[in-house]
Formats: C-alpha cells, structure tokens, sequence
C-alpha cells in the first residue's frame, strides 16, 4: 500500500485524449477512472451495472430515455444498470466514473470510440 | 429513475452531525455517502472491504500503521480491507465515501461513535 492521497489534478495532467478512462484506484472489484470529455459519445448501456459519474471540473449532460440530466462540477449521477444513455459536452469536461472491473467504456455498443480497459495512470 | 443530478454542496447543507454517513446515492450493492468531520475518531478497520475517502472540502489525515496520509480537497485514498486506520481532521472537512452496503463507520471498533446505517438525505 503506498500511504500517498490521490490527487485528481495532478492525475488529469498526465493524459489529454478524450473518452479514454483512465483508472486512478481499486476499491474491492471497482475502479475509479478518470476521463476526459468533448463532443457526443455513442448511445450505449451496461447490462451488469450500474454507472456513476462524478462531475469534476465543466459540465456535461447524460441523455436518457425519459430526457437528459445536466451536471457540473461537485455533482453526480447514477444511470441505472441497463438503461440507454449518451454523454455529452459542449466544452471538455473532466469526470470520474466508477465502475466494476472490466467495465467496456461503449458498453454494449461498441464501435470506434472503446477505449482500451484498464489503463492506470 | 429520477433524473436530476445529485449535489454534493446541496446535500451537505441538509444536515450538521459530525461522524455521522449521509447516503445519497447507490451503485449496484455500493452506497455513497456524505460525511462532515472534526477532530479525531477511533482506530478501527473493515474486515469485508476497502474502504474510500474522497475528500470535497477542507482537509483530513488518515492514520495507518506505517503512517498517515494526508488528504485535501481534490483527493482520494482506498483504505485496504482489514488495515487498521483512523480518520482525523483539525477543522471541520467534508468527506464523499464509497462502501458497500451495511458498512458501519466504525468497523470492527464499534463504540460510541457508531453511527445509524443507511441513512438517506
């Protein structure tokens, strides 16, 4: 165990890609993932779990079926296991996701925007 | 499904207790929840799981056997399961923390700062 607190700041300066989570921590079977947003992602849902997006630094909006949940930073938001959504931001925002190992970015979508899993920074 | 964001400033204005787990959101069988801290609790540990801090305002200190860590806003730590720890904080701080369902703040310690489990605001 290293006895070093996580700073998300400096994690942040180490990438510049978008829609490339990048895992920051472990807890149990979870990871805590920090990734860059601009633009549109992809329709997709996760069958397993549930996801959670914690809202760092900007702002972003997560389409839903019933409409659209907007977030900023010191907000989040949890989209049940299952359910269809779509990130989107106008400007580059930084979140944190959490999400049990193995967790596919495009869930069950695919296509050209999965990221490589597992990816520690 | 309600479709509004979770805001952590919003929620922490919600109550006052120090030491005491707030629950605002869930992820699958994992509960976040919101804590105000001041001054020092009582060494315990988790047998069954790891254990998140991620601090929102102020800063804290966890305490561990090989040392301590020192956290401020912006920062996270994983408590290993089992690892003895104890959290203190000179000025009041704001703490998100991670945990399955059913963990008890003060582990295998117990005593009186046990809090009431699964406390939603």
């Amino acid at each position: 165990m290293e006895n070093t607190a996580i700073n998300f700041r400096q994690k942040l300066g180490k990438f510049s890609e978008r829609w490339s989570p990048k895992v920051i921590a472990q807890m149990n079977d979870y990871q805590f993932k920090l990734v860059k947003i601009q633009g549109e992602f992809v329709w997709h849902s996760h069958a397993e779990t549930d996801d959670v997006f914690i809202v760092l630094e900007g702002a972003m909006s997560i389409e839903l079926p019933g409409g659209r949940v907007d977030l900023k930073a010191g907000e989040m938001f949890v989209v049940p296991k299952g359910v269809e959504h779509k990130p989107v931001a106008e400007n580059e925002c930084k979140i944190l996701l959490v999400e049990p190992v193995g967790t596919i970015n495009t869930g069950d979508a695919g296509g050209a925007l999965t990221a490589e899993d597992d990816v520690w920074i």
